[in-house]
């Protein structure tokens, strides 16, 4: 068994889309970034990378690379996914947090396991996303961004 | 095996009492919120509901609720252990770390561990809480806020 | 098995070595602290300490002792490590998160790999450093800190 963890950042501006966790969500806001800036998928796939030792999201798909620019990040967690079964891990679970002023994602959650789950062939028990506010405070607050982190644990087979 | 994780955040405030672990800590400021505020205990609740896929505290015990005004977190808790254990699941052990520039809570820890150690069945060994200050940095730094990070192990029995 | 957890800030200022992973990186500024406030390492033995539950990195090399004046961060991970084995535990894997602005600490991960996994006794596929900047929003995404998250695998022996 191994552990990961990963963290992801990104901005909130008007004109741009809102992806969270493989999940275009209405809101007046989207997240600004190279690909689709989907904060909740580059956490995980980061988590898994990092479980298995293989860098992190901005060695394997750089924001400085075409092949990755304005990128479905659900093609980002599949490619992530080959890598750490290439390896010859598996996923056991994933436990992320997504902090966020608004809009309430819980109408989503359901959605996003589904979609998770399904490219990690996994079921939606076995993917866990929470949600919550930082109370007005910092950056997040302001509505300015989103973070959000996911943990996870692979096993060898 | 199954791993989870919980983040937490609450504005310090004058005029609120401080709880923190389950342990009211003497303080110029308290933790605002729709409950006790305790940000520790939150964010174990919250990686114990993720670790288990069972949504999380907002889900569980919305803010929302006249149930749950200025609740005593420690009954979220059990309530919490309630639905993992009903689940099947136990804890293996559960570290936490938190995030404010004021008062020590170093003081505090035996008694925060023994609380929630007697709350979740475990010893005080599988209940470690840890404590840092931001370095003035942030919301944090500028003792607005306070946050608290939580890990979990779970094992299905 | 057990968990553990860290995160560790600094500030960023000039006039200051910039230690990151037990490695010296050039950069225009330098991390502010008691120690050579190495942000990684304190995460790492913060995870360490908090997995084993013996406490946290300020109760075991606190910022008030002329012991730990400017000192190299990676005897402090030597001793975290010590004061783990003592307790029959060994590391399974190490998923750390630098965030930063600046610099690209990309080149410097390999060797900070092998200066970990060296101290803990690991091969370098057992620590994974990862980094990301904030998006240029907070503390850290005005270059003025920087901040770690660690987690951690342990198994009893
Ligand atoms: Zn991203
Ligand atoms: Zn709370
Ligand atoms: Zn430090």
């Amino acid at each position: 068994m191994r552990i990961g963890f990963g963290v992801d950042f990104h901005q909130l501006v008007e004109g741009r889309d809102l992806w969270i966790g493989g999940i275009k969500i209405p809101h007046t806001k989207g997240a600004l970034g190279h690909s689709d800036a989907d904060v909740l998928l580059h956490a995980i796939c980061d988590a898994m990378l990092g479980a298995a030792c293989l860098g992190d999201i901005g060695v394997h798909f750089p924001d400085t690379s075409q092949d990755f620019k304005n990128i479905d990040s659900k093609i980002l967690l599949k490619k992530s996914y080959d890598l750490i079964t290439a390896e010859g891990y598996t996923v056991v679970n994933i436990d992320a947090s997504l902090c966020l002023e608004a809009p309430k994602i819980k109408p989503y959650v359901a959605q996003m396991q589904a979609t998770i789950a399904g490219i990690l062939n996994l079921t939606v028990k076995d993917v866990s996303i929470k949600a919550t506010t930082t109370e007005k405070m910092g950056f997040v607050g302001r509505a300015e961004g989103l973070v959000a982190y996911a943990t996870i644990l692979l096993k060898n087979i």
